[in-house]
């Protein structure tokens, strides 16, 4: 034995053709009807075979935005509006979150992934290294931001010695884990700590992740402190770089998105988190497109979407394009569709390993990362694929997950599915107890 | 052997508590902790039992405006706006319809309405009568509505007499079929055959299902001919009673929704087409909910949602009016709940059997129409059991499905799966080929 990983997928379907796929240690091989027959580099190496039985090879989605510990919130104070929320029914229990909390609920969260076809996230929460371990035991993978917060409970020193920590925790993990620097919110976090975010990120060569524009007071109120809209805000901060996604993005305007394209962000849209949240609009694609912004989707948290079935949230972004410029070619479903699986932002898709191919993910040097569709879901029987991904599907049409070579789901079924359950209903319930 | 059919679901939950629920000859006899152990009434009847596994037993959805063999025509011109989608993509192949297109296709729509828990639906669609034979064999009930259409190549009397033709059809069928007076629109029939059918349906004792305000141009248009805006119109027709449902009311203002309230009629809200093909609104549920008016929730035609998984659309329908009303209070769950359900349109629910219990499905003397909840189902693991049917579920979150006292749906295996497959892939071949 080598060392070495080795995967084989037979009988799988890519554009109406049977082949076979091929991966080594993370990496697709070959894809082709003859892929299955490679032969071995070197020494043999410990070999998965599998058999999609017939079922479609697709790329898998990425979730750009993200707290994957608040499935545990899943369910609390879905109609109050977003403070009344956050104060009532978020605050007074994170207030009480331990690491096993913490744990559970991410294992939920990933475990919801995998079965709606998603390979990799980018998270911002708590207690990080309990993120990051639960992500690592459920096989995913995700870029981690340990929150940057202006407490007041703390000094400036104190709160970024923390983070440091909690950066240097997340360095300590394996392949499939990164850190990202996650300074809140322009509202949240002052203009020092967001000089100093930029510099550790410069420093460490970590991705920024930050919310931005996600209501229209925000901007209001950068106006009115800073004397710029928050894009131009955070730029003057050389805060606006490819390394850099911004989530929500509801209220830019044009020039802010020609600037965000100029400096190649990425904005990170959570449209169903933004609709449930009543925050009074959209972001606005169709502009984004125009100016060549890169844009992915993301889920938001549990506790205010409350799905990770980013294939449904798809098709409400989609839909919320569409009803938003009341226009039916507001957005292609093609262009949809890229978005979702990360194919519109190489920051996105690359999760923190820059440098692979991020356009096509079912090609030779990929990771392999995707998932096989379920050649019986009726969803999926009649009609172009792309639109009955984009329009007909939710989460349920995947069959398989695969990610880094090793397969997370087989015939929808994961390990571990009913200890998560039943642990993550315990840790729920101690929390609202 | 009487003749009598007897199902007993066994270890289902309710309310929290373990339960089993008897039914007789498709009606519920009892539900409870003791509900199994029922005796006989008179001879011994065909009784089939089945064990829940710990599944959720919840009231069935009812899906209250679709075309269900447009199943079909899914995933094709679905980024072109209304008129070109019809003048394009719909009208040419509608012209080729044939009636095992229409079977299949129906059954097709079937399949994913019982994988989705929904046991019976509102149609309107051509051919009626291969309709009706397909919800028949898939065990479902419909109401179905031949529709009416001021064709130029007929007469007042030829379409008039076709459509009784078509009516007696349906009259022909059991009891899962029931028949509805179905003109198409205010501007695709005229006020001669709109009294027409107002009084065919009277004569008939059948409900009246038709198409109203989906655009402003709709609106625009009928106050230019008739003086009055649509609600109004139909109501000097005396076409809203509390047998007529209304599908869409995207542009009802206020004074028509008093008025439909005070004439007990229906609006069935279709939120996912609305979007999709950027009718440039929503249906007004809070000003509705205040009036009073009976609510129902529709998926329309899967050329146009593309989906007729109703849970999906049911988070849809409470996204779009929390974020058109800039409101998160906009609608509470347990409505958005009800209104899925047909709990808000005793019309709707009772599927063409009026005097049954609507209010609540799952009470002793309804109908056995119900679904049993995976107890597995990550999205239902953590908190209330109502949001997250609203806010998280999908369809793959219903395990069993039944219909009169008949398992349709165990374990997430319907009968017929994949020939239905192969067939409705042959009929969408032939069409578009």
């Amino acid at each position: 034995m080598s060392g070495h990983r080795r995967l084989i997928v037979k009988n799988a379907v890519l554009d109406g053709e049977v082949v076979s796929l091929t991966a080594l240690d993370g990496l697709i091989t070959a894809i082709g009807p003859e892929a299955g027959s490679a032969s071995s580099p070197g020494d043999a190496p410990a070999t998965e075979t599998f058999n999609a039985g017939g079922g479609i090879l697709s790329p898998s989605l990425v979730n750009g935005h993200t707290h994957a510990a608040m499935t545990l919130f899943r369910g609390h104070g879905d109609d109050l509006p977003l403070m009344r929320w956050l104060q009532e029914a978020i605050w007074p229990v994170e207030a009480k979150l331990e690491p096993e909390d913490v744990y559970w609920g991410t294992r939920l969260a990933c475990l919801e992934m995998i079965r709606s076809g998603t390979t990799g996230f980018w998270d911002m929460y708590w207690q990080s290294a309990s993120t990051a371990r639960a992500v690592e035991d459920a096989g995913l993978r995700a870029v981690i931001g340990p929150p940057l917060f202006d407490a007041p409970d703390k000094t400036f020193e104190e709160r970024n010695s923390e983070l440091e920590g909690w950066l240097d925790e997340l360095a300590g993990f394996g392949g499939h884990i990164s850190g990202a620097v996650a300074p809140h919110a322009i509202y949240t976090v002052g203009t020092a700590s967001l000089e100093y975010a930029v510099g550790l990120a410069e420093e460490r060569g970590l991705p920024i992740h930050i919310h931005l524009s996600e209501t229209e007071g925000e901007v209001d109120d950068c106006v009115a402190t800073h004397g710029m809209r928050p894009a131009a805000y955070l730029d003057s901060l050389d805060m606006l770089t490819p390394k850099t996604t911004l989530a929500h993005g509801v209220w830019l305007d044009r020039e802010e998105l020609e600037l965000i394209a100029d400096r190649g962000a990425t904005v990170t849209t959570n449209p169903v988190a933004n609709m449930k949240l009543a925050v009074d609009g959209v972001f606005p694609y169709p502009d984004a497109a125009r100016a060549g912004v890169p844009v992915a989707l993301g889920t938001d948290g549990a506790g205010s979407n409350n799905s990770l079935d980013l294939l449904t949230d798809l098709k409400v972004f989609a839909l919320a394009q569409r009803h938003n410029a009341a226009d039916a070619e507001a957005i292609p479903m093609s262009e949809a569709w890229a978005i979702a699986t990360g194919q519109r932002s190489e920051l996105i898709r690359s999760l923190g390993r820059p440098g692979l191919p991020a356009s096509d993910p079912l090609t030779v040097g990929a990771p392999a990362d995707f998932t096989v569709l379920d050649p019986k879901a009726p969803e999926l029987s009649v009609g172009d694929l792309t639109s009955a991904l984009v329009y007909a599907a939710s989460g349920t049409v995947v069959k398989d997950t695969v990610v880094d070579g090793k397969v997370l789901m087989r015939n929808r079924q994961v390990e571990g599915h009913e200890e998560i359950l039943t642990r993550a209903r315990e840790r729920a319930a101690r929390l609202f107890s």
